[in-house]
């Protein structure tokens, strides 16, 4: 496979930009659209993907890629909607002889839950029980409700990657809902930028994996999911419209730290990195809260 | 009490607005701000309540208050952050035998999922189990993290009401979160208005009914939250930092549909109200999902 076409969102020179991802730099496309499109969420949200990336056709880099920092890709998101359980052997772990579910746990996260790549992963003085939580993320480009898993691809502008960060004894603070264990400020991240979604190929048997300190820890194919990327949109857009710029986190796979026994939680200087076949490697260290 | 100042936002000839509802009419203050601050989040995050109450004063109302329509008071708020289980008998209602739970249990609702005063609750084809809960809404006023209880009420700019509408066979409809059941869009209401919080008097000990045709379903008062208005900032803000927009659904009273034996759902043509002193009513009809 090529190298796909990558879109990240940053700060450089005293301002966050966005521009096309090379492997000699980055070219900015913001100063030619940032007037037009203030951010990859508005490229999006106009469909015009295509028009910004061929701008960018024939120029030298503006920025060296290691000399910039990354934000989140879309810095103002929509709807942030998250799958729990969604591979097989996941499921199994939780050890409770029930079959696997029929349909999506769904929780939802905050932008500012995630940093962007290379950006750290804070763990904050409340817990040590900060996870990692690979994942694929599909950025919604066409609205829809009650959309047919048949049309689901149709819907979907471009790609991208999560560390689903998450304080594990957070997640179970209150009686229900795992909302505080998951949207805690900068626990995650986002990126490293976004690539256009043109062929089915991109999605549906794909490789995902997450390591620490550059140890495998989870590892599957998108083609296991229990409940595939048209099946999640599909089931999301019953209850609600999805709007261009709702981004869909769509479940890891086994391995997380708290499945060890005992537990093994990240530590301040953990490297985590999430990748995925055609999309890329996001990698953030951890980092303890600044007091 | 005398009443209320009261900020709505709402449609009329042909665009969206926002101004102070008295009892002869609406004025219009975003005909005087609306360039400078788009919608009543603005006016909120900027810190000018005061200021555009004060630009109404001895002016006529330009809208007879049922000649428009009402919207959500903020067109596109910042997180909003719902608390379940939060008067003692309600939690007594889940006869688990557990005690009243140390931590507010928290999820997320999308602005969709809310419909303004006035506006159709919508029951939709895939669920006949529409429910109300009538809810306190605060707005945050100013940013912080974690904020100490005794500082809460600093970062309150105003107050509003909710029914938080819940599609109770969607509630449970995964293995974990309640987040379908509570995203269904418009299947909710808020407002009808925001009253600027200027005195704990506001909050501390109001009364909060909910009828369905004009039958009492729900009355308590904010004095036996289990968590209190000024632990739900600090507990919120302890994992997420709040900023101006935001929006805390702070917990219904006993006595929703789900709670009778059997079940009471609403059904197209019932008029739910939620009513709090010193806040106002928020009306809606409920009606079938137009095919």
């Amino acid at each position: 496979m090529p190298d796909p076409t990558r879109l990240a969102a940053y700060h450089a020179d005293g301002r966050d930009r966005y521009g096309l991802v090379t492997d000699a730099g980055i070219i900015d496309l913001s100063v030619d659209f940032g007037h037009e499109f203030k951010g990859l969420k508005e490229v999006v949200a106009a469909g015009v993907l295509p028009r910004v990336v061929a701008a960018a056709a024939g120029r030298l880099p503006d920025h060296a890629t290691d000399a910039v920092d990354f934000l989140i890709p879309l810095a103002d998101p929509g709807k942030i909607i998250c799958v729990g359980v969604n591979f097989p052997d996941r499921n199994a772990e939780y050890r409770d002889g029930q079959a696997a579910p029929d349909r999506p746990s769904l929780f939802i996260r905050f932008a500012q839950s995630f940093t962007g790549h290379g950006q750290p992963l804070i763990r904050p003085p409340e817990s040590d029980q900060l996870d990692y939580e690979g994942e694929i993320a599909i950025v919604i480009g066409k609205a829809g409700r009650r959309i047919a898993p048949e049309d689901a691809y149709d819907h979907i502008a471009a790609l991208t990657l999560c560390n689903e960060g998450t304080l594990r004894d957070w997640v179970r603070h209150a009686k229900f809902n795992v909302t505080q264990g998951k949207n805690w400020d900068r626990s995650g991240a986002m990126g490293p930028w976004i690539v256009p979604f043109r062929d089915a190929a991109q999605l549906d048997d794909i490789a995902l994996t997450t390591r620490v300190n550059g140890e495998t820890r989870q590892h599957d194919r998108t083609s296991r999911m229990i409940h595939g990327f048209r099946q999640l949109v599909a089931y999301v857009s019953t209850f609600c419209t999805l709007h261009p710029g709702d981004i869909l986190v769509c479940g890891t796979p086994t391995g997380a730290g708290a499945r060890f026994d005992p537990p093994v939680w990240l530590k301040p200087g953990d490297v985590v990195e999430v990748e995925a076949e055609g999309i890329g490697t996001l990698r953030n260290t951890v980092m303890d809260e600044p007091c």
